[in-house]
C-alpha cells in the first residue's frame, strides 16, 4: 500500500515526497525512485523512523503498517510529538475509540499538544461501510435500520489474505483457522458501527459478529490457491448491532475468489430503512486496494488544514479526489 | 417546505422552535400548532422578519422563501446582522459564488462579522447531484470526467411545478415556454457543476445546458394536468461542462409525471471515470421533498458549530441523519 499510495502522489501536484520508511529487505537503503519505477529521486529509504521523522521538515506521514490501534500507537506517537500531522489506513483507526478508549485519549492528547491532527481512513473500513451510509443518510427525517453489504473479489490479493480470509482450505480447516484465530475475516466491522451509531445517534445494545465460510459449488482457481468444489473460496463476514433484541445497523462483508463462479455480482449494497427507505448500490465495487490508496492521500488537505486532535471521517469536510494543487486544496481548508 | 421542517423539528430532541414567519394569509397571525397539526404552541406565525429576528434568541433561522440569490439576500442579511446562522434550501444558495460573486463576498462578510455561518443546501442541488459525487470522488486515484443523471416523478407535486416545468403542454407551447422563461426545468446546474470543479480542482472552459420536451407516447394524468399522447409530460435538463471541447461534467435532470408509464425507472445515477470507474444507483430516487426538509434539518448541528462565514456543503463535516440530541451533536462539533 505504501508503494500504491507513493505512486499515487507522484502523479499529483503541490505534493512532494520527502521521506520513506520501510523494514523490508527489498527496499531498504534503496532509493525511492526504484521503488516507484522512476527516476532515482535522492530520496533513501530508511528503517530508521525516530530520527527520519525528526530530521526531516514534513506536514503529513501516511502510515501503511499495520491493522491495530495497539500496533501503530508507537509510530502514531513518534510522528506527532515530532510535529507532524499523521494519516493511517491501519483499520482499527478509522474509529479508535471502541476498541482503545485509552490509548484514543492519549493519541488526541499528543495530537492537540503538538498541534497537528491524526486520521485513520481506507476505503473499508473508514468509506464503503460507514462514511458512505453516514452521508447518505443525510436525506433521510429518521432512520428506524440499516444493513449494508459488500461483496468483492479477493482474486487479484496474494497468499497472506487468502490465508487470513480462509481461501482455499477445506470446511474443517477453516472451522479450525476461526478458532485458533488465523482466519479473520474483515477488520472493521468494530469501528464502522460504532461510527455510524455516533454520527447518526443511532443507539444499540451490542455487536455479535458471524464469520461463515463461502463453500463453493464450482472449481475456481487463481495464481496462488486453488478451490475445489466442496472448498472454502471465501467467507462471510457479518455484525450486526441490536438494541432490545432488534437489530439497528447490520454490515456485511462477502469475501470470495472469482464470485462470478457462481453468478454473485460484486458491489457495494446501502438498504437505509425509514420514513423513507433508500437503496444504494455500487456496482461493481468500490476497488479496495485503489480505494484506499486514493482516500489516504485525497484526504491529505483536510488533515492537515484540520483543527488538532484524533479525528475520524465525520469530523472532518467531505472527502473528495484531487486534480489541481495538494497546496491550493490545504490553503482553502484553512481559509 | 417551511411546515415540513417545522414538523420534522418537533419529532426531534434537543431542537425548539422559537418563532415562524410567513406572509402567505393562510398561515399569518395563526398559532403555529395549528399549521403542524399540534397542539398551540404559544408561537403565532409573524410576517414582521426584521422585529422577529431581532427581538427573538436563536442559533439559527431555516430560510425557505425562494431559488435566488437576489431574492434570498435582504432576509439573509437581516438574519445575520441579528447574530442568527442561517441554513437556506434557496437552489442558488449552495453555490452562490458562480452567479452572484459580488453578494457571496458580501454574505461572506457580514457573516463573519457577526460570527455566524450561512450555508445553503437541498437535496438538489446540495447532495444528489453534487455533495454525493463529490463524495464517490475520493475513492479515485484520478477522474477524467464524471456523468450523473436524477430521474424523478413530478405526480404528487402542485400545478406551479407543473407550468415551471411544462407538464401538460403542447410541444408548441413547452417552446414557447422556454422562449419567454416560463418554463425553468432544474435550478442547480449552475450551482452543482462549479462546486464539484472547486472540489475536485477539476477545471472546466464553459457550461452549456438545454431543456429538452419528454414527450409522451401514453396517456398520463394527476390531480392537477392531463397529458395526451403527443404532449408534454415533463422535461430533459443537461448541463455539460466542456474542456477544449471534451465534456468533464454532465449532470441530467429528467423530470416528468408518472415516469412508469413508460417503464423509466426513477432514480439517482453516478459514473465516475477515471484509472477506475465507479458506477452508482440510489432506486427509486432519493426523496426531493423530504430529502431537502432531511437535509436543511439535520445540517443544523455541523452549521451552529462551524467557523464563521459563507459556507457550502464541501466546507463542513459529512451531512447524516441525527437520532439523538441536536444540542449534544452541536457540543461534538464545538468539541
Amino acid at each position: 500500500m505504501g508503494t500504491g499510495i507513493g505512486k499515487m502522489i507522484l502523479t499529483k501536484v503541490g505534493i512532494e515526497i520527502v521521506g520513506a520508511l520501510d523494514k523490508a529487505p527489498s527496499k531498504l537503503g534503496k532509493d525511492l525512485g526504484q521503488i516507484l519505477n522512476v527516476d532515482n529521486m535522492g530520496i533513501i529509504v530508511s528503517d530508521d523512523a525516530e530520527t527520519l521523522i525528526k530530521e526531516t521538515k514534513a506536514d503529513i506521514v501516511i502510515l501503511t503498517t499495520n491493522s491495530f490501534v495497539k500496533s501503530v500507537y508507537p509510530a502514531i506517537k513518534t510522528i506527532t510529538e515530532n510535529g507532524k500531522n499523521c494519516i493511517t489506513i491501519a483499520e482499527e483507526m478509522t474509529y479508535p475509540f471502541a476498541v482503545e478508549k485509552e490509548l484514543s485519549k492519549e493519541m488526541d492528547r499528543i495530537a492537540k499538544e503538538n498541534n497537528v491532527t491524526i486520521l485513520g481512513t481506507g476505503v473499508n473500513p473508514g468509506f464503503v461501510l460507514d462514511t458512505l451510509i453516514i452521508t447518505l443518510s443525510s436525506s433521510c427525517r429518521n432512520v428506524a435500520s440499516i444493513r449494508a453489504e459488500r461483496i468483492n473479489d479477493l482474486s487479484p490479493y496474494g497468499p497472506t489474505i487468502m490465508r487470513t480470509q480462509g481461501v482455499g482450505l477445506t470446511i474443517e480447516e477453516f472451522e479450525a483457522g476461526i478458532e485458533n484465530g488465523s482466519i479473520v475475516g474483515h477488520i472493521g466491522f468494530a469501528q464502522s458501527i460504532p461510527m455510524i451509531s455516533k454520527a447518526l445517534g443511532l443507539e444499540y445494545d451490542e455487536i455479535t459478529q458471524t464469520l461463515e465460510p463461502i463453500v463453493s459449488n464450482t472449481h475456481r482457481e487463481t495464481p496462488c490457491v486453488k478451490v475445489k468444489p466442496g472448498m472454502v473460496a471465501g467467507c462471510e463476514h457479518r455484525a450486526v448491532a441490536t438494541k432490545n433484541g432488534k437489530q439497528i445497523i447490520t454490515l456485511e462483508h462477502l469475501l470470495q475468489i472469482h464470485p462470478e463462479c457462481e453468478a454473485v455480482e460484486t458491489g457495494d449494497y446501502i438498504y437505509i430503512k425509514g420514513d423513507s427507505d433508500l437503496h444504494l448500490s455500487i456496482k461493481p465495487e468500490t476497488p479496495g486496494g485503489i480505494g484506499t490508496i486514493a482516500i489516504a492521500v485525497n484526504m491529505i488537505p483536510q488533515v492537515i488544514a484540520s483543527r488538532a486532535g484524533l479525528k475520524t471521517m465525520m469530523d472532518l469536510p467531505i472527502p473528495h479526489n484531487i486534480e489541481n494543487s495538494f497546496a491550493e486544496q490545504v490553503n482553502y481548508y484553512k481559509g
